[in-house]
C-alpha cells in the first residue's frame, strides 16, 4: 500500500500524528498542496477525488477519508491502540471523531477556505472550483467559538476527549486547534483553561 | 440503553433503516422535530447537543453520531452485518459513510436549511441559532449535482456503493437521495441511470 499525503495540511496532519504515535512504517508520497499538485493529472489519475490524504491498497482500491485510513491501519497495527479496545470505547472515539470533524474542524475549514485570497475559487476541496462565501467564514467563526466553549466545559469533566485515555479524538482536536491558530487566527488560550490543561496532557501523552 | 430519534428526519432515517434491516429491538423515544422538541429542556437535559438521533447507554454516556450508534449496535447485534466483516470491507464502508455524509448528505442539508422558511434562524443543527446563508443553498445545489454525477459513474462499475454487497453505505446514499427529493427538490431520475438501477437493487436487497 502507498500513502499520498501532504503532512502540513490540517487533515493530513492528524493522520501523521496517528502514524507517528503508533510507529507505523508506510510508504509515503508527499503531494505539494501549496502548488496545487493534488489537482494535477499525475495525482487525479490515481485519486480522482483530488483530496489528501489517500491510502491506495495493493488491489488498487483507495481510502480517501482519514477515519477510514486510521481504522484500516489500526487493524493491521493494533499496538498502541488509538481507536479503543472495548465496544464502548470504540463507539465513543468514533462518535467524537465524527463530531469534531463536523464542528470544530469544519468551522476552521469554513473560515480558512472562504477568506484566504489563495482560495478565491476553491471554497471546497475536490476537483471542482467553488466560489468563496464570505458569510460562511463569518458563520464559521461563530460556530468555532461555540464549539470551543462546549469542549472547554466537557474537558473540565474528564482528562481526554473520549474518556480517561488518550485516543485519536485527542489528535483530531489537537490538529483542529493548530488549524484554528494559523487558518482562522483563533488562539485557544486562557479563555479556555480546561482546553489549555488538556492540551498539555495530550502533548505529554503523545510523547510518552 | 435508550434511543432518542425522529424517524422521518434525514439523519435518523438512515439509522432507522439500519435497525430495521438488522431486526434490532431497542427502546425508542420519538422527539418531535417538527415542533422543535429537540430544543426543549426535557431533551437537552439528557442530550445537550440538541441533535437527533442520540443513543443513551446504561451508564448515562451518549452517542450522538449515526455512524457511532451503528457501530455500537453492530457490535452488540452482529447478524446481517452492514458494516463489513473483513478489514478491507470495514474500512471501505467507513470511508464511504464519511464521504457520503460530507458530500451528498451535507449538500442536501445546506440547500434545505439555508432556503426553507421554517429554518430562517436555524442554518445549523444544535442549540444555537444561526442565520441562513442563501449563497450556501446555491453552492449546495452545485455540489449535489457534482456528487451525484460522480456516484452515477462509480455505480456503473460495481453493484453497491462500497463493493459487491449491500452495506450501510447504500443506506446512507438512499437516505440522502430521499432527502434530496423533498428537501432540495432534486430528483434522481433518468439523468443518472446507474443510480436508478442501484436504487432498485438496494431496495430489493433491503427487503430480502
Amino acid at each position: 500500500m502507498k500513502l499520498y499525503t501532504f503532512d502540513s495540511a490540517p487533515n493530513p496532519a492528524r493522520l501523521k500524528m496517528f502514524i507517528a504515535y503508533k510507529g507505523i512504517d508506510v510508504e509515503t508520497v508527499q503531494i505539494d498542496m501549496a502548488k496545487a499538485a493534488q489537482l494535477e493529472a499525475s495525482y487525479t489519475d490515481i485519486v480522482p477525488e483530488a483530496t489528501l490524504p489517500a491510502l491506495v491498497l495493493d488491489d488498487g482500491s483507495r481510502l480517501t477519508e482519514v477515519i477510514a485510513i486510521a481504522h484500516y491501519l489500526e487493524s493491521l497495527y493494533p499496538d498502541r491502540p488509538l481507536l479503543g479496545t472495548t465496544t464502548e470505547e470504540k463507539a465513543m472515539i468514533l462518535n467524537w471523531n465524527h463530531r469534531l470533524f463536523n464542528t470544530v474542524f469544519m468551522a476552521c475549514a469554513e473560515i480558512f477556505r472562504n477568506s484566504h485570497p489563495a482560495y478565491a475559487s476553491r471554497g471546497l476541496p475536490g476537483p471542482a472550483d467553488m466560489p468563496q462565501i464570505p458569510a460562511l467564514a463569518e458563520r464559521g467563526r461563530a460556530r468555532l467559538g461555540l464549539a470551543l466553549t462546549t469542549l472547554n466545559s466537557e474537558l473540565g469533566l474528564r482528562p481526554f476527549v473520549a474518556g480517561n485515555a488518550l485516543s485519536f479524538a485527542d489528535i483530531d482536536l489537537l490538529a483542529a486547534i493548530v488549524f484554528a491558530r494559523w487558518g482562522a487566527k483563533v488562539d485557544v488560550g486562557e479563555e479556555y483553561p480546561h482546553l489549555v490543561e488538556w492540551r498539555a496532557r495530550t502533548d505529554a501523552a503523545l510523547q510518552a
